[in-house]
């Protein structure tokens, strides 16, 4: 009827030439029939699993969910895998790319008995099957895609583009290990796909697995041919060529065909894996390898109906999704229906009790050689903690709080130095950047390491071979990409990339944090280690670059997602960021957002403090303002021992008065411009008591029933009093502070300085000034919230609007700004009132 | 000195064997030197420019920001151009994609004359050499990269990657307009660039404009080398022949051999691009184009200092930005940037006042042609309305509000199909999307045009062409930024995406509305039409697929951005998507994000009251709910002729007395709730007087000051009340929503419901169930919120928690919703209390 390839006497070579196994490819052949039969029959099937009496409009599910299009090629490649893993012995990680053959996949893991071990339910018989049926694409089932439930998947086969990138990041550092990833030719028109084509640049064949791509043109999309399924072979060949591939062609409509060309190919790539690795292992490499690449054209929708009503499907693109529809209601296509799963003899394939006979069973690798069962893919198994030396190497000594100024990130790239030493032995640690390591102060990282790149180094290059371990490429998609297949396989990392493009991989953001609170929910998946974003060169430095170059919204998007997932850090200065490192570093199924500037900033705390404020995630900083602290600690920028504190933290006796007003700032400049603020205030309205909040995770603000860090409603009104007015100085979109504060008592009283997009110039500018954000602005918003009759007030708000005016035209005539502000550091308000550095209300 | 090529005596070939012109290159190689030099002396200086007096210290910049490593390639590009289109009278768009050499870009504006005639300060004398220099990346002056503010450009230089997509936009429909498109090698490392490539598959010559990509290899990003730059040249044209491209190599370091072969290339290519052109329009296409392109491989920082402190700094990635530094604190330094300046001989390029020399300012192109006057590049001032028909060609009969479902996208479909037809002989409107017309139910569109794909049709295609006009390609980076060239240049359309992947392009989006939020200050820039996207297949509709296809975030993205330049609309039912569409197709210089699921919804609202509530942005429905609405409007659910309004808007006299509850909703799948909500209030506790608000604008809810769309007060609380409770059904994330309600009274007293990220699931389910947005969820919100006391409240709260717990019983078992859900409908609430219809609590 409608295929192409009869059953019944499959015209299989039956001797394989190359491998000279007596396996035979009819076997595996039937073992495709299974797996497309079961594919089939998740998508239709409710009942009557094995079609055990003739098949009737109730055993159709009501809703026919799920896309063939694409599943048979995908099992195809599976079952060869398969077949290649039992010859070779080798380690397979399997990254499907078009995931969205989600029933294909499944159907091959509960074949090969791995699905059942996760999913007990899901039992290797009649009641089993039902279940596997019942469960795909239903209300309280699962998915249609490949995710996180599936067994032996890193990769959600939901938005498309990142398949190659992650496997190129699994196979890292991971030599034994050889990822074959099927790329479909709808996932290789977009962008990220697009440029994931360049791993032979970056993959070095000494110390890192295999990628093995395998691009499987069908020729269609949803309803559209691709533009790679419409280009000659020669074509295809030639693109995968540039990019430093070695492609073969797999191509055809007859399986005995394709299932001989294709079990050769597979082992023709696998032998030049092995040849390119030996080789370099032992001689070491000139140059990026020519790795194996197929390049699979089979149709889509391939064994399924030719023709549905008198229209073409088989090889079309209305094989997409379900290429039989209204089952229910049409005798004629229930009939079809069955015919089309009858045509795989299913009576062959399953015993009586509804298992897979024992000759197909054979055909699936063992134990933990299983492609469902590969212990990379469910990282957290094999990983080993980062061995980290204690901060006190790389902490800054601040002696009096904000006296010194400091490139913040400088000392984390120590820390990210001595981490790259330590694991020399055993790899897995790298940092990914879109070339910014040295521009965002990270450089000590190649004191011990380099950039990596397979092409030979030139004269005049810096810290440039194979061997190195961080990996800049100008593509925050690939950074991303590469590095969330590097921890998702249990590796350590980080991504550090400008605040102002973070935005790049917001959607690859939200669907990791997506696939880590899916996750968090499977006992069987252990935890991965964090996904960790470091973003630097902020809005509120980029006036220079104008506003193209100044957007915080990472954090907005952040805020949404799993409170159980996401943490968005803000660290004030050094000692705090090397803290919150060391946290997210040894932390497990998180996804941190760390922004903090590349730039010299005042530093404030000693990383004692540092380490206690990062887990306080707030706290008083008593010594910025006035307002009675116990323990005698209401020192005013006096000098600062290791031993005594410089903050307060909610869980600590907070002052016995109450300020007039608190002072609450969150990220580094936001923090400096609140110091400046407090301190005007202070040294010029003596009378008023200051406190100053410093928040440096964001989630501390929020309700705990909206994020777990969220400070109880005690504890945040010990550090922002119950009543008082709170101005706020934060590092993101301004209103997104309001979103976070929603749930807390009186949110009105919260008074948000922020980044705000302008409408009105169209020059850069001082963006703190420009933002209302800067010192002279948040002593007139303190000044105006805590009402006249303060002795000072009125001489100190005509002193801000003065300084401000001042401001404006000096750094139009000069270029830069003030010296008050350039050379700014904290002082004591009361101490050398009449020095020079001391702003006095003319 | 540093520079290889001696000024002095430029080895130029003196006849351009091939275009015969005796012009000649030296002139244009002094040309050159001027922008070179204005390059220089834009980063270095602040005063004497020309270097009229021994340069010193104070004529020094205190801070030297702005890239020189790609300026001297973009300008090399820039001159030649200039020579071609003086030449051949071409009309050339140019897209500087290594957007951060602004003063490479800026000089060149300067020299030819149109950055005087639009920025007259800039004057073509020493006064405006001197605000040029002055001006640039300084406070208040001019970003350091090219962007809204650069005339001729449509392109901004921050976030890379888009280059080629936008000139591939630019040049749709745009017969006569050549986009030459700068790429660097940085920028071809992103993704979305890499994604471009394909044009050729895309651009029809019978009808497009031509795209000449020059893909500059200069080697090196910030501090490492490029992948590209380290390959071979037969590697990189193997590169862009594989996608379709016709490339040559111009490669060297001896500024006259480059000259001489890219003036030859330049013309070989415009000759090419003709006679494609014109065998097109004569006599069609019979497949893809081979355009021509060309490879650009020269040093990075041509020119500059070949050494700086003894190390290579021309030609390596260390004249990436300002290779030498700190210039006035280092006599050397200093006397080496004298020397670097003076290289140029700027007393033979600039005459005593301060003008280009008569023989070089005769080297620009005239007029309109320079390619800082393309009138394309300046879209609005080149537009033509879209001509839209009446509304009701498509408007959906409603008959009684919420009586009959529609797949709500569809009658959108229509629309666009007839905008095809009335703009086929002036073609300005393209629909843009990742193969989802048909799924989206806009494929109305096919009735008169087709997918666009330049390789023939093949028997079984649906409605493909190279004349299509309907551009697919499953990248929504290149959908988006196909639309972003496309309405830049003056002409209409939208992009059709899934929500599920919109944060594909968030930060497309993000820079456009900077772009947008930019331009509308800048006045010789006219309003251009708005980026329309459409969001379908929204998260409350994808619980088969799983949590990876929910993802409401782009709107959260957008709530940050200018409220001057984007609008959110969730249209409720098919007529307001109309006049939604109607609105944001003649707007201009929006952002616009339309969300709204595709399948069948209950349509609501007539055309006319579609139109009313859409320019209102929310109203009171009064038929859905009991409380007093004045002028005899308070019909329950009765048939409503065209006539008598369903709605009442703010600006309408209110009900006179305050209801109990309010019931307010936001999109498609929220209102159905709510309506079904408010239905089983008014049933069940008839004492109970509820309203029923509906917003379609999310941009009523903010305070006017935060958007200029927001509700007077006084209006807000005419729909709202100033003190009732309010519960909100809300199609995005449920907090996003305070982050708009920020700046209200009383914002405590709304209590939404809303998508929530799920952390305690690992199964798909009913969304709105699962996000507690039911009907019941809701009803039983409202019973708590307004109290006990109301008769019949118990009951209906009892019968809500068991009709949950059947429900989940009922799809876990029969796989599909209960019927009373699925085919829910509006009705009376008062009439029929005994039809099986109502649901009575047992």
């Amino acid at each position: 009827m409608m295929n192409r390839f009869d059953r019944a006497t499959p015209q299989v070579h039956e001797v394989n030439a190359l491998t000279g196994d007596a396996e035979g490819l009819e076997l595996l052949n039937r073992y495709w029939d299974a797996a497309n039969y079961l594919t089939v029959a998740q998508i239709y099937l409710q009942e009557n699993v094995l079609l055990r009496v003739p098949l009737a409009a109730e055993h159709i599910k009501p809703r026919l969910l799920g896309h063939w299009g694409t599943s048979p090629g995908l099992s195809l490649i599976y079952v060869h895998l398969n077949r290649l893993i039992r010859r070779s012995g080798a380690q397979v990680l399997f990254v499907a790319g078009p995931g969205h053959g989600g029933p294909a996949v499944i159907a091959n893991l509960y074949l090969e008995g791995t699905y059942s071990e996760i999913y007990p339910d899901v039992s290797r018989d009649l009641a089993g099957l039902r279940n596997l049926v019942r469960q795909f694409s239903t209300p309280g089932g699962i998915p249609s895609h490949v995710g996180p439930a599936t067994p032996g998947s890193i990769h959600e086969g939901g938005e498309l583009g990142y398949s190659l990138a992650h496997a190129t990041g699994a196979a890292m550092d991971n030599p034994e290990l050889i990822v074959a990833c099927v790329i479909g030719d709808g996932e290789a028109e977009t962008g990220p796909l697009a440029g994931a084509w360049k791993a032979p640049a970056f993959l070095n064949p000494g110390r890192d697995g295999a990628v093995l791509p395998i691009l499987h043109l069908n020729g269609y999309k949803i309803s559209g041919p691709t533009v790679l399924g419409r280009q000659s072979d020669e074509q295809v060949v030639s693109l995968l060529r540039a990019h430093g591939w070695d492609p073969v062609v797999v191509a055809g409509d007859d399986p005995a065909l394709v299932h001989a060309d294709l079990d050769r190919e597979l082992g023709n790539a696998h032998a030049r894996i092995i040849r390119i690795q030996e080789q370099a292992r032992q001689n070491g490499t000139d140059g990026p390898s020519r790795w194996p690449a197929i390049i699979l054209r089979t149709p889509k929708g391939w064994t399924g109906p030719d023709f549905v009503d008198g229209v073409p499907v088989e090889g079309t693109f209305r094989s997409h999704q379900v290429p039989l529809g209204g089952v229910r209601e049409k005798p004629a296509h229930l009939s079809q229906l069955e015919t089309w799963l009858r045509s795989y003899k299913p009576e062959t394939l399953f015993d009586a009790d509804g298992r897979l006979v024992p000759e197909l069973a054979a055909l699936a690798p063992k134990g933990n050689l299983r492609m469902g069962a590969n212990h990379w893919a469910h990282g957290g198994t094999t990983m080993d903690p980062l061995p980290l030396r204690p901060l006190e190497n790389y902490a800054l000594d601040v002696g009096t709080p904000g006296s010194t100024k400091h490139e913040t990130t400088m000392p984390l790239g120590q820390m990210f130095r001595d981490i790259y030493t330590d694991t020399a032995r055993d790899p897995r640690f790298r940092l990914f950047s879109p070339d910014e390591t040295n521009s965002n102060r990270l450089g000590a990282v190649f004191e011990v390491t380099d950039r990596c790149l397979m092409t030979p180094a030139r004269d005049g290059d810096d810290h440039l071979s194979p061997d190195g371990r961080v990996m800049e490429v100008l593509s925050e998609h690939l950074c991303q990409g590469w590095l969330e297949g590097y921890v998702l396989t249990g590796r350590h990392g980080f991504f550090a990339t400008y605040e102002a493009f973070a935005m790049v991989g917001a959607s690859m953001t939200v669907q990791h944090a997506k696939w880590l609170q899916h996750s968090r929910d499977l006992r069987w998946r252990q935890p991965v280690p964090s996904l960790n974003i470091l973003l630097t060169s902020t809005c509120w430095r980029n006036d220079h670059n104008g506003f193209s170059h100044q957007g915080p919204g990472l954090i907005d998007t952040v805020l949404s997602l799993s409170g159980l997932v996401v943490r968005v850090y803000l660290p004030p200065d050094s000692n705090t960021l090397l803290a919150v490192a060391e946290h997210v570093l040894l932390g497990m199924n998180h996804l941190n957002l760390v922004v903090v500037d590349k730039q010299a900033h005042p530093q404030y705390l000693n990383i004692q403090d540092a380490r206690r404020h990062a887990a306080a995630g707030a706290s008083i900083w008593h010594w910025a303002g006035n307002d009675d602290v116990p323990g005698g600690r209401s020192a005013s920028g006096g000098a600062f021992s290791d031993t005594v504190s410089s903050i307060t933290t909610a869980d600590e006796p907070v002052p016995a008065t109450e300020p007039d007003i608190v002072m609450a700032c969150a990220g580094d400049v936001p923090t400096e411009e609140t110091l400046a603020a407090a301190w005007l205030l202070q040294r010029h309205v003596p009378d008023l008591r200051v406190r100053v909040v410093n928040v440096m995770d964001a989630f501390v603000i929020p309700p705990r029933d909206a994020h777990p860090h969220g400070l109880t409603d005690v504890n945040f009104e010990r550090l922002f009093t119950s009543d008082r007015e709170v101005v706020v100085a934060w590092h993101g979109y301004a209103r997104a502070f309001h979103q976070l504060l929603h749930g807390r008592r009186h949110p009105g009283r919260f008074h948000v300085r922020g980044y705000n997009e302008q409408g009105t110039t169209t020059t850069p500018f001082d963006m703190v000034v420009l933002n209302r954000m800067s010192r002279y602005h948040l002593v007139l918003e303190a000044l105006n919230r805590v009402g006249g009759g303060f002795e000072g007030a009125p001489e100190l708000a005509e002193h801000c609007r003065a300084m401000l005016a001042k401001h404006a035209a000096h750094i139009r005539l000069y270029l830069e700004d003030m010296p008050e502000i350039r050379d700014w550091v904290w002082s004591s308000p009361r101490a050398g009132r009449n020095s020079s550095r001391g702003e006095n209300p003319s």
